[in-house]
């Protein structure tokens, strides 16, 4: 199916139309940003490698249920997925203090949390991406009740599910960002997981495997997220 | 019962141990501040005007089964509370777009929200009150789940039962702020409601008569206080 207009473009992803009305093409671009953009960089092969820890994860998360926008890998960096009718609300899942959570209650990073924390984000650049309360998603009519608690409960299954599929590869995951679409009454699973949406740290060591390589100029950002891709697409 | 030693002295109250072990004196102070205390003023009566209606609203609370910490008003400023274990949230609920809900998702002050938001803010002043997730309050060990459940369903109702009490007298309940305290495994609301915690607009006019008008230096401080006072008190 080929590749047609571009309908968006984000810091890390370009959505494009196809000849099929129902579905788009996401690729995924080779560009690393932080802090709302203000700081950029890249690295060769950062597309296909997120590209293909999403693919993987998405299929994963279908063969249990999970509803995803993925029809299928297309090539080595885009993914063809169903034309949703995008939530802007980042839904962030978080099991270890880490990032924001730290720096804006003054935790202590790696601080075991006693229960998954799930926070929303109005996804919108020019406001610096607000917090946002679940019962605003509702009250702006972002979505109905009935499809925030499905995608709370989505979301919950999700970092079930993946907590123990990194644990089986000495894994750690920290905290992660969803985002949801609606599909007539549904709501599905969109855009992707990657080393570029999820803080993962090497089980016994602690050691940053994700974008904070980047955020925080650790180095061997490349090195980083090769190897989270090596031990997620080892089954 | 006398007052002892002063337990806690905050923006615009103070709390006072007493000769019993389980009650505290709840004082009442003239001052105002406003934007975590960079800006300060005062009036003389205004802490007996924020006595007088938060007792009074307290009174009207216990009396559709609303637990509270009120014991009794001992003098013009002052009223006799149990001591409570306090949890440390502001609770903020909305029924009509203003203050920082504007600002932070830029949104039209006035606006009608569909349904009622309800806000989680960590009370801790050195971090200037972040937004927190409700998962957070649990997960941060602040309150149980069943807590939490209980003192959202408390404060949805305290809502249903001031938007008609206040449209009675001809006032609009714009927004509200809660503090709860907890009592072995029971959560009581505790703190006050009165004009520093809340926005209430005339309901023909719009025209604001709380804490706003000295935030935004809109003159006519004290006579927008003691409208709010006369037209609640006024059964």
């Amino acid at each position: 199916m080929d590749k047609r207009n571009l309908l968006y473009e984000g810091k890390a992803k370009k959505l494009f139309l196809t000849d099929h009305e129902q579905r788009l093409v996401q690729h995924f671009k080779d560009d690393l940003t932080a802090f709302n953009g203000q700081k950029t960089g890249s690295f060769k092969g950062k597309g296909a490698i997120n590209c293909a820890i999403s693919t993987h994860l998405f299929n994963y998360l279908e063969s249990h249920h999970i509803p995803t926008h993925l029809i299928e890998k297309s090539n080595e960096t885009d993914m063809m997925v169903r034309k949703l009718d995008m939530v802007p609300v980042e839904f962030v899942v978080r099991n270890i203090a880490a990032g924001s959570l730290v720096k804006r209650y003054n935790l202590k990073e790696g601080l075991e949390l006693s229960s998954t924390v799930l926070e929303y984000y109005y996804k919108k650049d020019e406001l610096n991406d607000p917090m946002m309360a679940e019962s605003l998603i509702i009250a702006l009519d972002m979505a109905t009740p009935e499809q925030v608690r499905t995608m709370n409960r989505i979301a919950t299954k999700i970092n079930a599910l993946l907590r123990s599929y990194f644990e089986r590869r000495n894994l750690l995951l920290v905290d992660f960002k969803l985002e949801f679409g609606k599909f007539d009454e549904d709501v599905v699973l969109a855009d992707e997981i990657s080393p570029d949406s999820m803080r993962v740290w090497d089980k016994t060591t602690k050691e940053k495997l994700d974008k904070d390589r980047f955020r925080f100029d650790l180095g061997n950002v490349e090195k980083g997220y090769r190897e989270i891709m090596k031990r997620l697409l080892n089954d």
